[in-house]
């Protein structure tokens, strides 16, 4: 299979990006670097597509496991080097879910499985870049919490 | 320094990204996978990171260079592997110039000063999965084309 985009040059730095599912978005540098921030950074899409690739694995295994999800939200925070490229030299991806009966076990393994077998992002970027993952867990928006952090090279748990 | 994206579970599969220059875009799956294709795909925003960051350098040097750019267009393609988790296994960009009195050979310099030095989405995918860049110029939309292919071990041409 393949993915096709394509960008077009507006102004200043301004960039039109199409997909070949059709969709588009601006992109664009900040005043330091000769744009106005009329639309996200180019690194910043990297965070997204890895967060929103991982987050549509896990919430799919959990509906698959009849697991009820009421809220869920993902952070991605990436450090760069400060020297050019400026590339990422760590990445953290929080999963922060709500369920009235959310088992940890499974919330974990879907979060394993997402990062072993089924993100193409995370299979991407794992190679390159150190990716922590952590989750925290919620009956209700102000329930009792767990957390933890998942591991690749953890085994993953039985189903 | 660092990024930050959150996003956001809507409904379905479809999610909400925040990014922190403060710009808001929504992902989503194919009706295949559960979504109703609302957004892009996860697999698409990478391409659009690696096109517009490597796109920005190149339009940014080739002004300081005093080089009229009148128009910019670069598409990104991405090959899957067959087997989950379908990552990249290969990806062709192709840089479209046109300008009045484009120097071939400032283009090739801008191109693999980004591959080299400056961009940060490139330096993160490069060592992960092959990366092919070519480009071709035209004086005007219909006039005549030069075409090549940068590679980034090839030595920098001199300024």
């Amino acid at each position: 299979m393949a993915r096709d985009v394509t960008l077009t040059l507006d102004e200043g730095m301004r960039f039109r990006a199409r997909t070949g599912t059709g969709h588009e978005l601006l992109l664009d540098a900040s005043g330091d670097a000769g744009g106005v921030n009329a639309g996200p950074r180019p690194t910043e899409l990297v965070l997204v597509a890895l967060g929103s690739c991982g987050a549509m694995d896990v919430v799919s295994i959990l509906r698959k496991m009849r697991q009820e999800v009421t809220a869920y939200e993902v952070s991605a925070h990436g450090e760069t080097a400060s020297e050019h490229p400026k590339r990422y030299v760590r990445i953290e991806l929080v999963h922060r879910l709500t369920g009235p009966a959310l088992s940890e076990a499974n919330v974990r393994r879907a979060i394993h499985l997402s990062m072993s077998r089924y993100c193409p992002v995370f299979a991407l970027l794992a190679p390159a870049v150190p990716i922590a993952v952590r989750y925290e867990i919620r009956e209700t928006a102000d329930g009792i919490m767990s957390s933890g952090e998942v591991r690749l090279e953890e085994a993953e748990a039985a189903p």
